[in-house]
């Protein structure tokens, strides 16, 4: 069977089981998510034996060790997988809730409705537990999925999917409702993006590259994750120690994150005192540091800067530095070259704050916080599917509300137009 | 200039406009609306003047007559086109609601404002009154705007636009907010599809073969809008009488409209008494009536279906009428051939209402009305950019608040990631 085939199979399926989905009580919902995390650690052991299998080939086809290390599951980690489940089984159901209704003036009533999107296809690389936060969220919100992750985890993957279908499905959700593309070839992720006809929605969760390869590719509506060129800004009136905390934490707290600073853009009036007291502390921590021609006077151990460096997302110990003007300067220089995630002033003044707030476009900004908190359990989601960067649908970290949509229902008494 | 080279420095001026247009007041930007309406009205002569050689153009490439009246102005079509800018100018500006703000455990006061989405493209056809009205709305939700029309229209559309651009940037609005491509080959539509470095969406506006190019071709996030392959249902409970209303509006009071009702099914326990009320009263309307095997007998007149009937949007005085066994059938069979737009039951069964109103899957579901109510004006939006048939951002009519997005701010003072 080729990638079309089994795709084309499965999304009918998909689509079939989406509409039961879609009228499923979140009591069944619920039964089923819990159901599968009980399944996950009950078959710990089959798990373990079939992620075996996608470490040992990858270790013959010398995967780095970062990689092995993302698709290692061990006891702890299929634990967690199973916690993050029974989380999202105690989040409230998003599906039903009246948003709108009016009353027209011809007496139609016109309400707007909670629905879920339908099938969602999520594609993704070589982390296992992708698998199970994904396909709980889809589930939670009453979507089909299409899961369709790399061929590092194909063993992992097959896995988690069996024993959470067989669990799910004893439990009363529809069976179709969960899907594992088993063609992991680069045929089977174009066949995805392409599949119109049973898909209502692709997300993929990866790096640049495979979130590139959507954008360029997908027919079905995609949306875009993930890359962060994040900024902090120091103004000439920050509190320094305030703004010394900051950075260290956007920087080093987890570098291989998109929420975490890739630049640091520091006024001219405060570099004199700022540079000297955050960038050896930076360089103590194992960063390396980038800087404009003003930033490199001062600070001779940093790395001239390329044109290239200040549109490039790092995800490691590096930070590229730069001496800027005036605020407007921080805020076109951020603008021209951010990915539209996250930015951050450190400011005393409150004209500064307001102006950065305004003029800032990305999906979150920050005035006297680290751009780390940009994450759907920070902001009080308790889950997260991804974060948008992008402007239609969502922006910004995506809980169960983005895996929804509305439709309208009207009730009537005979109205026609006239 | 070649088609890329216009659009990438329109688009990089729409960019640049469209920070400072996200931060006009709703003073300037219905200033500008406004004398945009004026000058349109004032400029009545120049604008039927470049009409003429639209009209001159097609009548010697041999245009039907059905287009030609489309692409024609005269003084009330203006008039009409100005009115439209002075009702948007009149809507209340969606821009800066704060939609939630929560305050975290941290401290951390996270706030979700809306805001213009940035630059949005716009492709249609051959009518130019588009041209007036979707500048209008994009520019009243805070966009800059790109205007793609047909080749039909493009001296109607040059001078629209040269008439809206000069009262407006006289008025305050910044320029490079209203761009118009002036190369109508197919590169310079296919361009605009791929224009991400500069287009935060791009909205199709016309027929099925235009909206399915954007869909295949764009990278840039496209809202598809458009499509209707709508049905009445006619519930074995229904007054009959309503039935006969709401059918003969939807399909004949305006036929060439999306959400014109193209399908009709009945159930057999109506059929007996219902297709004869209602299938000569539409024959005497003209609507040419196609019918499955049942229907055939029934009603010998009636041309026989094929399978490619069920899926099609004919947008014309033609209706296909099938009977079902079951508001089940009717259920699935709706899922199944329709294109997510409008759908209707008439029924006096209360559970016959809920089942249809909870599983059919479309923007707009109606009991006991026309489907022809979907639309912007219709549901109090004020104005509408389109109906959208997809599921993400937007489903159903879109007036204001769906040409916007919204970005988190963040509110803190010193928070740092643990």
């Amino acid at each position: 069977m080729n990638a079309v085939e089994e795709l084309n199979r499965k999304g009918r399926q998909a689509k079939e089981a989406s509409y039961q989905l879609a009228a499923l009580s979140t009591r069944v919902k619920n039964k089923a998510l819990l159901a599968m995390a009980a399944a996950l650690r009950e078959q710990t052991s089959f798990l373990l034996q079939e992620n075996a299998r996608d470490l040992e080939q990858g270790k013959q086809n010398g995967m780095r060790q970062g990689l092995l290390d993302r698709l290692m599951l061990n006891q702890q980690r299929i634990s967690g997988m199973a916690e993050g489940i029974e989380q999202i089984a105690a989040l409230p159901d998003p599906i039903g809730e009246m948003i709108s209704q009016v009353k027209r003036p011809n007496g139609l009533k016109i309400g707007k409705v909670r629905v879920p999107l339908g099938v969602i296809g999520i594609i993704y690389e070589a982390r296992p537990n992708v698998t199970a936060d994904a396909a709980g969220l889809c589930i939670k919100a009453g979507n089909a999925v299409i899961l369709r992750g790399g061929k590092e985890a194909a063993f992992s993957n097959r896995a988690i999917v069996k024993v959470m279908q067989e669990a799910a499905y004893a439990a009363g959700l529809p069976e179709g409702s969960i899907h594992l593309v088993e063609d992991t070839s680069r045929e089977s992720a174009t066949a995805l993006m392409r599949l119109n006809e049973y898909l209502d929605v692709i997300i993929p969760r990866g790096g640049a590259g495979l979130i590139r390869a959507v954008v360029e590719n997908a027919t079905v509506p995609a949306i875009e994750t993930g890359t962060g060129n994040c900024h902090v800004y120091v103004d000439s009136s920050a509190d320094l120690e305030m703004a010394k905390r900051i950075v260290i934490n956007a920087k080093t707290q987890r570098p291989s994150v998109c929420n975490a600073e890739e630049k640091l853009l520091v006024h001219q009036a405060a570099a004199g005192a700022f540079l000297p007291m955050i960038l050896p502390e930076l360089a103590k921590r194992g960063v390396e540091i980038i800087g404009d021609q003003r930033v490199c006077s001062l600070y001779p151990d940093a790395i001239p800067a390329s044109e290239d460096d200040w549109g490039q997302e790092y995800l490691d110990l590096k930070l590229a530095v730069k001496i800027v003007d005036s605020l407007e300067e921080a805020i076109s220089h951020i603008n021209r070259y951010n990915s539209r995630h996250s930015e951050a002033i450190v400011t005393r003044d409150y004209a500064a704050s307001q102006k950065f707030l305004d003029e800032i476009d990305a999906a979150a900004v920050y005035v006297n916080a680290s751009t780390r908190f940009t994450d759907g359990f920070e902001f009080g989601f308790g889950a997260e599917i991804g974060i948008s960067t992008q402007k239609i649908h969502a922006r910004g970290p995506m809980g169960l509300a983005e895996l929804t949509t509305t439709k309208y229902i009207i009730f009537g008494n005979g109205q026609i137009r006239e």
